[in-house]
């Protein structure tokens, strides 16, 4: 009885990852050197390995460079920043991603403040989330940014809606609300201290659902014709909204998986060549 | 007819300006050197000397040290960022305010982030606003900061409560927003693009008007009992509320003037004597 129309992101991923394999080639023939993205990894989580596994495969088959460096789950917080701003100063690597989360003993905080701003494709740093924030140049955290991709291109235009993000952490929940306030919506943060969830959410155009916690959402919660946005992604292939109840009110729908997961990666290689291009002065790429 | 209680933020801002004399003398006593605040003026905005005027003579009734650089209207942002990286390298200034806004031919954003963020006692970098809407330490913004001290000071503790931010400026509403955030209440931003303010408003049992358009939020819009903060200050000394009208269904009310205006100082000062504890290493006072 699903009546929502899918936001289909493995469909749009494969394109932008088309496009960004098109750019990164060409950059490489102007500059003689390609696209690099480092990749540091601390320890040896089974996730994080697999995770980082995926990057690395993706970038090279897009035409990107990806140099690895794994570190042992002992490495200091200190160390970690040593290293990343190495890579920050090494004018052959044009992005940095930090795998995380991290062990309990690194400073997250710290180490993500290595990261110079103008390799931080993965967006995580202070300056990514103001420039976010404050709508001005810069790098977008990715899966907030694959969410932004995504209503573009099913002609969702936020300006003058009612969004709701559902979670407000530090990489998803709010860059993906100050994205969509910088695009005009109303927005709305919602989380676990939220009072009234269902009532918050039917208030909603958009609902951004970013909170780790398996079909907290609800068909019912939905307004009838809003747009669905799924970034959960909880054990067994389940997001944070009861897709089949959903999908019966909803106007568009992100499934899971095959949404919002595969445009992280898409944006990561894309914001790569975007760094690239900038610092190697190529800004027709 | 008026019910809502007053906050009262020039009784608060005095009380909270004592403590911040007492500590500058502790710390002036213990360290050698009284704590210095750095104001930075280009051109001569009539408005902006009074508030710089005004900022001196607070920091020495406070027994802070104000130490003022003037300069031309026609400074460049490269000289204006050449002028705050000296005051960010000189160990005897504490704490730096840049005046703004400044000329249209300054890029205003280059010029906030030569402060080093523990000198940015008026919380405009990027830095701060990230610590902010992360919860982490840091300088707050000190209109937003002033705001809460208010909130606190009448007992209104914002979590699981509906807060709504009227206004999106990097300084005011954006910030203001996220300390709500912060501190766990469900955050929605409205502003020029909401299409239906009043019914948006009338969801909020906390209510901060930071837009610059008198009288914009009426009695009609406000939910009965709710907490209204007005940090709008227009011609004729009038908020973006209606005070009149709001006062009758609000349970407590900020005054204009009076209210979140002379917080806003206060926060300053205070934070000012914090930078210089911690620049000091005098953590106890």
């Amino acid at each position: 009885m699903s009546q929502a129309r899918l936001m289909e992101g493995t469909a749009l991923a494969r394109r932008t990852l088309e496009t960004t394999a098109k750019r990164a080639a060409h950059l490489t023939e102007r500059t003689g050197q390609a696209p690099c993205l480092a990749t540091v990894l601390v320890g040896e989580d089974p996730a994080s390995v697999t995770y980082v596994r995926m990057k690395r495969n993706r970038c090279r088959a897009a035409g990107i460079e990806s140099r690895h460096v794994a570190l042992p789950a002992a490495t200091t917080t200190e160390e970690l920043v040593g290293v990343l701003r190495t890579l920050s100063h090494d004018p052959a690597v044009h992005g940095i991603l930090l795998q995380h989360p991290m062990g309990a003993h690194i400073d997250e905080r710290a180490a993500f403040e290595a990261i110079a701003p103008e390799k931080d494709v993965d967006g995580v740093t202070f300056a990514s989330f103001a420039t976010m924030s404050f709508g001005l140049p810069g790098f977008v955290s990715c899966t907030p940014g694959g969410i932004m991709r995504l209503l573009d291109e099913y002609d969702v235009d936020p300006a003058g809606k009612r969004a709701v993000v559902v979670g407000r952490s530090a990489i998803l929940g709010k860059p993906a609300g100050m994205l969509l306030l910088a695009r005009d919506a109303t927005v709305t943060y919602c989380h676990s201290r939220t009072r009234d969830l269902s009532a918050a959410v039917r208030e909603a155009d958009i609902v951004v659902a970013a909170v780790g916690r398996p079909r907290l959402i609800k068909g019912q919660d939905i307004k009838p014709g809003a747009v669905v946005v799924d970034a959960g992604y909880n054990a067994g292939n389940v997001g944070d909204v009861d897709f089949d109840s959903a999908a019966e009110r909803a106007s568009l729908i992100t499934p899971v998986p095959g949404g919002v997961g595969p445009m992280t990666i898409a944006t990561l290689l894309e914001q790569t060549v975007d760094a690239a291009a900038r610092q190697t002065g190529d800004r027709g790429v």
